[in-house]
C-alpha cells in the first residue's frame, strides 16, 4: 500500500508577545516513520521557552533510541518532576506515524484538543490527561489508530479552541472545527486554515499562543519517484 | 530588522532503491534560530541509515543543549570513531541561523557541496573537509555570514551534482547550478527546482540518493502577525 503522509504546523504568538513558550519538533523513528513532538511550558517568556524545549529535546532524543511514545511521556514526566520537584508544568503531545506497528499513536498530556477522523467518522476529545511535572505518576492520554488513506489528526492548542472568547463568541465547537477539514486541503493549507479562522475569531490579535498541528495519510498523487520533503519557515525580528 | 528564514529539504533516494542511508532533521537552537543537520551513512540500506540517524541524533542533542556547531561536529566524530573503531563513516552538514551570533553558520564534513550567495556574490565550494568516523582528530570546514536580507545557501549532496556523468553529461557546473537561485522562488520552490533538474540529468532514474537543502533569508511580506510553520510530506510504502 502507497501512502503519502503530510505533517503541517503553523503557530503565532499571543498578541504583542514576542516569545513563545511553546516547541515544536519533527523526528524521525528508527523503525521507520516520523513524530511530531509539541510541548507548551507553563509560564511565559524565556524560561516557559526553556522548559518546553528541554521537554522536546528529551522526548526526541527517547524517540530516536526506539523507545515507546508513552514511555517518552512518562519518562519527560519524571525528569521534570524530579528536576523542578513538581513546581513547574508542561504539557506534551505526540504524534506519530509509525511503521513498525503500522499505526497512528497520539500521547497526550495537557489541554490541547484533539481531532480524529477515520473513515468510520470523527472522533473529538477536548480532556487529555494533567499535565507534565506536576506528580510523581502521571501518564499520558493515548489512541492508536491503524495507518490508512484518509485518516487526519488535528491538534490544536487551548487558544485555538478558545478563540472568541474575549470577543464574546462561543467557544468553538469542536465539530465545527473539525468541519475545516475537506478531503482536497493538504496539511499545509488546513492549519494555516485553522489557525487564520482562530486570528480572525479574536479580531486579529491572538488572546493566548495558537498551533495547530494537522497530520493526513492520503494515496499519493502518480509519481515516477518519491520525493520526501521537509521545510520550515521562521519569522526573526 | 525584520527577517523570514525559510527552510527546504527535497530528498529521493536512487532508483529502484527502497531505503536511502541519508537522515535530515531541523532543530530550533536554545539561544534562538534554527538548524538544519544532513547526515550520510557510509554504505547502503538499513545499516547505513541508521548510523545517519545516529549521527543526526547525537548532534541535535548537542545543539539542543547550546553546543556550538563545530564542536558538535567534533563530538560526532569521535563518538563514531569510538564505537565503530574507525571502520564506518559518515558525511555531516550543519546549517545554522543562529541568533545568538547574528550569523548563519556552515559546518561540514565530506562531499556535500555548498553555494552560498551573499549581497557581494556568490561563492561556491566542492571540497570540504574529510568524513567522520575514520580519523580521531577529524575538524570540520566552516563558514559564517552575517544576516542580512538575500542570503541564500543551497547544499546539495553528490548525487545531484554528478546527475547525468553516467548520460554523458558533464558534471553540474556548481555557477550553473547557482543559476537556479532567483530571487523570487521560494526556498521550497528552489530545493525542489534543483531536485527535479538533477533527476532529468539522470533520464527519470537517480543514478545516487540525491539531497538538496536551501536557506533563504528574505524581508518578509508584510503582514499582521508572525506565523511559524514547519512540515514534512513523506511518502510511505
Amino acid at each position: 500500500m502507497n501512502i503519502t503522509m503530510e505533517i503541517a504546523i503553523s503557530k503565532t504568538n499571543k498578541y504583542a508577545s514576542r516569545e513563545s513558550g511553546d516547541t515544536a519538533e519533527i523526528v524521525e523513528r528508527p523503525g521507520g516513520g516520523m513524530s511530531v513532538i509539541l510541548a507548551d511550558g507553563q509560564g511565559s517568556g524565556r524560561a516557559a521557552k526553556s522548559l518546553s524545549m528541554q521537554v522536546t529535546a528529551k522526548v526526541a532524543a527517547l524517540l530516536k533510541e526506539g523507545v515507546r511514545d508513552g514511555a517518552a511521556a512518562r519518562a519527560a514526566n519524571d525528569f521534570l518532576y524530579a528536576a523542578r520537584h513538581g513546581q513547574v508544568s508542561a504539557t506534551l503531545d505526540i504524534l506519530s506515524v509509525d511503521l513498525k506497528t503500522n499505526t497512528v499513536a497520539i500521547t497526550r498530556n495537557g489541554d490541547t484538543a484533539c481531532i480524529i477522523e477515520t473513515p468510520s467518522g470523527i472522533r473529538t476529545y477536548r480532556e487529555a490527561e494533567r499535565r507534565l511535572g506536576l506528580h510523581g505518576r502521571t501518564r499520558p492520554w493515548t489512541a492508536e489508530e491503524p495507518i490508512v488513506p484518509g485518516l487526519r489528526v488535528l491538534l490544536v492548542s487551548d487558544g485555538i479552541v478558545n478563540a472568541g472568547l474575549r470577543t464574546h463568541l462561543k467557544p468553538w465547537d469542536l465539530e465545527e472545527l473539525a468541519a475545516f477539514v475537506s478531503p482536497d486541503r493538504d496539511a499545509n493549507a488546513l492549519a494555516d486554515g485553522i489557525l487564520d479562522e482562530a486570528v480572525r475569531r479574536d479580531s486579529g490579535r491572538p488572546g493566548d499562543d495558537m498551533s495547530v498541528v494537522a497530520l493526513i495519510l492520503r494515496e499519493p498523487q502518480p509519481a515516477p519517484l518519491l520525493i520526501r520533503r521537509m521545510s520550515a519557515e521562521v519569522p526573526i525580528s
